[in-house]
């Protein structure tokens, strides 16, 4: 026979109520919070450590895992200065499939947020296979094991340089991919690749929001985040800028590119992520401004936000450079309810204040 | 001080004018068959096996490594029944690189054909991950040990498909590749830019030939293989042949493929093995006959050859099918000497004869 005393019925319903106020009154992300954790791999880098500062803001519970390669513990310690908490974070390689599984094991993972990998465009002309390996092995093997542990939501980095050579500007979602000149900006574009197939091919269980078996993907195609420019077009902590190419046909002949602040791109996840949350399948945003600015307006504007003179030089047209690009960034607004609020000036203002108070970066003296 | 005694001279200028005479009448891989090996991976296969034969008549010296995923060892008793020979056969993984190694440290290997990997379309939409981590993962794996051991010769069974939707015909090798609809074909492709980018990042050492440091890669693009047809026009061991689409601009309405005959396509490999070893660069080839046949044309060559009714039914369209398919194969016969030999009658009569005697496949009864 159940017995239920009074009061525990009471407090039953007290309960009850109380997870209604909660689902009613505050954000699903909020009660999903309780239950599980976002992992942001590569968190420890430059996007991610943004991005794991305004997670924890919007009140996410975070996991990191970064295999320190290109960051360090460092730039941990600050994030959980910034934010008053101790942000779990492993160090670890995606490679590894059994620390992944002890990672996934130790903390119930909702969604990965996917930064992890290798960026610079140079290095991965003259070493390709490092660049497919890390990447796209790496991405697979993380696939893998989110698979294992019913983790069917992805959020990832991608970039611009999938849509090669634009054939129209503003660039929108729709532009054709693929024709990427360059290793690194491959494994943007074959990782975007599985992941649209294994959303088409995993088809939706009907249930709502992440159910199993449903994939959930969202890819975010950078432009030009200040600070990292994976496009080459770099600013700051160089005695002369090299400006490659003068003769394009843009206002000022220098190549034009669509700059974003690093803390509008971390917002951008933010929302990116809340979209997520409502069962998306695979869908794909531009994170841009939707204002091209040329590499002289860039050094113009670091003079202006440095005080100092950004002397530089003219050297001619790099192999797969182009000309012009920047995003419609129109869908995004629509669909995340984002939009890109920083201007170029207080893009350079920040980096500018982030490199004198950091003059070797995030490693720390010795 | 050093005697030479008037024997062990003469003993010595005998042997370096045998090796003279070796090397200017006899072909340079006879001589350097004795300097090592050819390893084929997939060896087992369908089309891995005809190519094993046709190297150990050529006199090529072969070691296989298979996962007997799609294959038997019932193919490798018939090989070295048919050669006369023990062709050392490794029953591995291309993922599992201690073995790889294992194989690399008991075998030197001068060159890798690698057929190996998943190659069904249909099965690759259902399992995309399971296609990109074999096929892609497992030569990301396999070229990493080569170059632990310093073997940067390569000759890889790539596929027509990566050619997409054809742009005009017949298709030479200039012809745009990419927009690849499934992900086998997308397999093929990634592969196919991983490679030469490997070929374009590690630059030649000046050395004759396979000079360490400087890859060699000849990639082969297949079009339709008979009996083994991975854009899906199956024929034989069905009791109906159903035809998708007879609503395609072509003289019968059914889709037009260049079949070609397997020992043709086998011979094609020896052809490009002796290419590569002169020093090649990365180099890429059509391997079809030129003549493309309608799905009908191909049915009624099979009823002509069996002797039996091939009937057939008419469905619709498939997605990502395309209506003609055929290959400008000029560059093969002016670079690499070789020309598919086998009509379609001669093909359809190989095949129906394979599966009259081999009803269950390769497969032992048990």
């Amino acid at each position: 026979m159940l017995v239920v005393s009074h009061s525990n019925l009471m407090f039953g319903m007290h309960v009850y109520l109380m997870e209604l106020h909660i689902l009613s009154d505050k954000s699903y992300q909020e009660h999903k919070m309780a239950t599980g954790s976002i992992l942001v791999t590569g968190g420890a880098g430059y996007v991610g450590t943004h991005t794991v500062v305004e997670l924890v803001e919007a009140g996410y519970d975070v996991v990191v895992m970064d295999n320190l390669v290109n960051a360090s513990m460092e730039s941990m310690r600050r994030v959980n200065e910034i934010t008053g908490k101790q942000v779990p974070t492993f160090s670890i390689d995606m490679l590894d499939k059994d620390a992944l599984r002890d990672l996934f094991r130790k903390h119930k993972i909702l969604c990965v947020m996917h930064f992890a990998g290798l960026k610079a465009v140079g290095e991965s002309c003259n070493k390709p296979l490092l660049y497919y390996k890390t990447n796209i092995g790496g991405t697979i093997s993380l696939l893998e094991v989110m698979k294992e542990f019913g983790v069917y939501n992805m959020i990832f980095s991608s970039s611009a340089t999938v849509y090669g050579s634009p054939s129209y500007l503003p660039i929108d979602e729709k532009h054709p991919v693929g024709g990427c000149t360059n290793p690194y900006g491959k494994t943007k574009y074959f990782i975007e690749e599985i992941l649209k197939d294994i959303c088409t091919a995993e088809k939706p269980a009907r249930r709502l929001r992440s159910a199993v078996g449903q994939w959930n993907v969202v890819l975010l195609r950078y432009f030009n985040p200040i600070g990292e420019d994976p496009q080459g077009v770099a600013v700051g902590r160089l005695k002369e800028l090299t400006v490659y190419g003068n003769d394009y046909d843009t206002p000022d002949g220098t190549g034009v590119r669509d700059y974003i602040h690093v803390v509008d791109l971390a917002q951008g996840h933010v929302a990116a992520l809340k979209y997520l949350e409502k069962g998306c399948g695979c869908k794909v945003f531009n994170l841009g401004t939707g204002k091209g600015y040329s590499v002289i307006e860039m050094a113009k504007a670091f003079e202006a936000a440095s005080g100092k003179p950004v002397p530089y030089k003219i050297a001619g047209r790099r192999a797969g450079d182009i000309a012009s690009c920047y995003a419609d960034a129109s869908l995004a607004e629509k669909e995340l309810g984002w939009k890109a609020k920083l201007d170029l000036a207080k893009m350079c203002e920040d980096l500018w204040r982030w490199q004198s108070n950091n003059p070797t970066g995030f490693r720390t003296e010795s």
